[in-house]
């Protein structure tokens, strides 16, 4: 089955005039004021803003706005340069991300595949913002199915012994990729501080389980045993902490008595493929803010 | 049991300087840049701002600002003075709201007092932005648990004969109180134009199901009947459609075969009192805009 | 890509041994001791029993047990036999299902895929207890994925003018596969009295639409239009008032004043696969009785 | 206020011919059979019947059956002894609960009310099946609303230095109160294993977490400082490792980067209230098996 992504002319003469202004820095009165003078002044309009004051007196302040500015793209130099004078004064850190210009993303995968296809469903609906470059795995199980949507396929066998050669080859495919976003769809293998750090914040996985509760290995084992009444997932950006990063999204199920591991398994299932899929959409929408280990997400 | 607010001194200090500016305007851009320039102007900090564009090329432009700005009291006249000449350039509909002005609530009911109570307890919590002037009921169920909390209790027995002759004393109630907002917690009469009109946008009503099924009376009954695995309730600004006003908030909860009708008003309770609290709380906050009978709220 | 049903070998010689058994009849006491020394009798081991009773002193009571039982091929005859006597002096309904004879389901779709695509995936996990024989289509778009999993597609174009004769068709595919269940999974057209007769309980439809609200078309529309705060889809078994019949299941997910109406679309599919998959998935586990226009859902 | 129960008689009328039968066995043919044939034996019709095992061919088989029997009370104690000879057949663990014989409850309590006071609301709407015999708390806090309702308040200041002859004084009051369950409605203290084992399986606690997240003391900082998206509450049975006791219900609402700590808790006395009223609902009910650490519920 070939990707269909709609006409490609028609939206990116929608997308060249679009963008997304985020930025973080120190709160004081003013800071809207300055940024829409700006793109008032542009003649940009603003199409979605939000914005977060950590605390209004002497916090910090996080804005998103997306914007939309007839020729875009030729007064975009401009706008860049003027801007470092109000980062500069206001002591922002800042990115402008232009929607013409699309994500570029790696899918990672095991055996399990429920995460992947969603992805990959999402994907061909038009409804991520990514151009899905290639999807790596340990396993071969995903190769057709990967195939049948025009992807590149990389089988790379891994495991704890071999980890670092493994890596090494992964990092040089994302390179090659020039990808921007790593989706750790059910891939089961740790990743080495080198690999996370390489990739700060540019790696989403979901975790089979309502984090805090049950970090590591067996999750759905470990909340049988428990009892618990409800179990979940958690998509959060990966760190050197296994399962402490940042949490983008979670969701829960309801289970009981009845329910054994595998039952947990096919319910876990569902709330992972959502709450993965949540995720990569918010990050590819730019609407996630990292700040203290947690996450502010702009829905 | 005796209503407690706090410390009013000290509340009042800090909403002296707090005020919200709601706007709606036809779309255009500049419009941020006005408003935020105009608050930096008075020295204003916005701790909180909300907007949505209805269609950014040509549509409406809603906003929602909250600030604190020191010396407001001093300084409002001229800011509003001065805020008409924009309001004139961008044809705005706007109101300033100024958090120490408390809204003047009442509370209408019947003989299911769940609603009542939830709200009064969330009031003596300091958590609805309200003083509660009177209860209005028509029957004499609640007046030991209202005058407990030191609010005037009025019995009015009604019924459809002597509508309008309740309505008028009922009215002549909301002057005396100066009431801002009426909220029907299950209040069961049915309100004439005449009433409705009177205090349009300012009555919140409690329907006990998921609106726009079960419209009048007995809906319990008849979600039994049709044998739905949900039941819900809504919460809406009453207009002279009967169950057809602007819907704030509704919620819902699962159901099965083995609940009869009056399991169902059990379940139905707890939906009912935390959806017409909600409401009534965003309503305080001044976080619903009405528009084409729809809510946009500002959560 | 082909389906994969696991080793039916396996799969197979468990399930010959495992049977249900649904009654419902006139509530009196003695009832379970009967069925269960019943079934004690021929060394049934019962896996599973859940009933009802809507009124014990006057009213009906339903039960469905789930048993294991050695050698249930050769007693069965003699079983059925001897429970013809029960059945008689109990004035019982009632049904036994031998898990070694599958289901066959036919599915009936038309543009719109998720729905499909879920129970094919389910199906291809082994979590469907049922054979897809057939699905019948009025477009294409459904043919290259369908035929992916080795399912025979069949494409009838069909529109009001030539609604008897499409039907017709309908009905001798439906013979000719010995179909036990149609699943209507977004199939657009509107089935006549002589089609829906022929099945009776046994078409499951999802509407897209948290029934009673939004009967008949365009139910995303009239959401967006009347301002909810929360979507929804219901599976019901089809009868000849439209989306009037017995309501299996319904979920509901969050919106607000920022989705338009092809975001309900959207929000909508997610609801509208979970919520159909479930009902058939019970359909398949005999989980469901009709009574009254209702379902009674043994989970 | 007084405790309202409604009409004592006419509801004692109805009791005294309702019991509930509660069997742990090891699983084998026969069971059902056996018990249902025993109950018919002495013309009891079963209201409700709930079983579940945990492996149908070696494991364990439970049992909840509620039924009727006219003059239940003169043919219990036959019935109790005729048992007997079917619990050492099967090697049954059982219990007979009489509805007419109400569970006397007892709750203790600190600062926080509002789980107190749903119960409250509950038990005088006649939705507990219990006799709330006393309250007990370290702080007066309460007193006046319990002595509204008519029942006994105790305080008893207490602190880990003083624990042992606190809860001397707790075990003499609960002795003298003849208490049947202890409901720990936010209680802060922590309790002894001598209090502990005296009454196992008999207290049950609301933690102000999603366990096993956030065990022990101020889980909402916990949550704040981890970031997650959903805040729950757990109601369990009190063992000798904090929080660790079997689990009866959870819930969850969903938070984000907005709210504070003070917001975090806000939201979890609405989940708390609900998660303890249901589990003592339950309990009350004896709808709930403890087996494993874990709880089968019977809803």
């Amino acid at each position: 089955m070939q990707g269909v992504q709609g006409n490609r002319n028609e939206i990116s003469q929608n997308l060249e005039n679009k963008a997304r202004l985020l930025v973080k820095c120190p709160d004081k009165p003013g800071i809207v004021s300055v940024l829409s003078t700006f793109l008032f002044k542009y003649e940009a309009n603003i199409i979605e803003s939000s914005q977060y004051s950590s605390d209004p007196e002497e916090g910090t302040f996080f804005i998103r706005i997306e914007f939309h500015c007839e020729n875009l793209q030729q007064k975009s130099p401009m706008m860049e340069q003027e801007f470092t004078q109000i980062a500069n004064e206001y002591e922002m850190n800042y990115q402008f991300y232009y929607l013409n210009r699309r994500q570029r993303s790696a899918i990672f995968v095991s055996k399990e595949l429920h995460c992947l296809l969603e992805l990959l469903w999402e994907w061909q609906n038009g409804d991520l913002e990514t151009d899905i470059v290639a999807v790596i795995s340990n396993h071969e199980d995903a190769r057709s199915i990967v195939e049948s949507y025009g992807i590149p396929f990389h089988y790379l066998p891994a495991n704890k012994d071999i980890r670092q050669e493994v890596e090494a080859k992964q990092i040089t495919l994302m390179e090659q990729y020039h990808v921007d976003l790593l989706i750790l769809a059910r891939y089961m293998q740790i990743l080495t501080p080198d690999f996370v750090d390489y990739f700060e914040n540019r790696i989403i996985n979901i975790h089979h389980s309502f984090l805090p509760a049950f970090i590591g290995a067996n999750p759905y084992d470990r909340a049988y045993k428990r009892g618990v009444k409800l179990i979940g997932a958690t998509s959060h950006y990966v760190t050197n902490d296994l399962d402490e990063g940042p949490i983008i999204e979670q969701d829960v199920e309801r289970v009981d008595h009845r329910d054994d591991v595998a039952t947990l398994k096919k319910i876990g299932r569902k709330i992972e493929r959502r709450v993965l899929t949540k995720a990569v959409k918010w990050h590819l929408q730019n609407r996630i803010i990292v700040e203290n280990n947690k996450t502010i997400v702009f829905h």
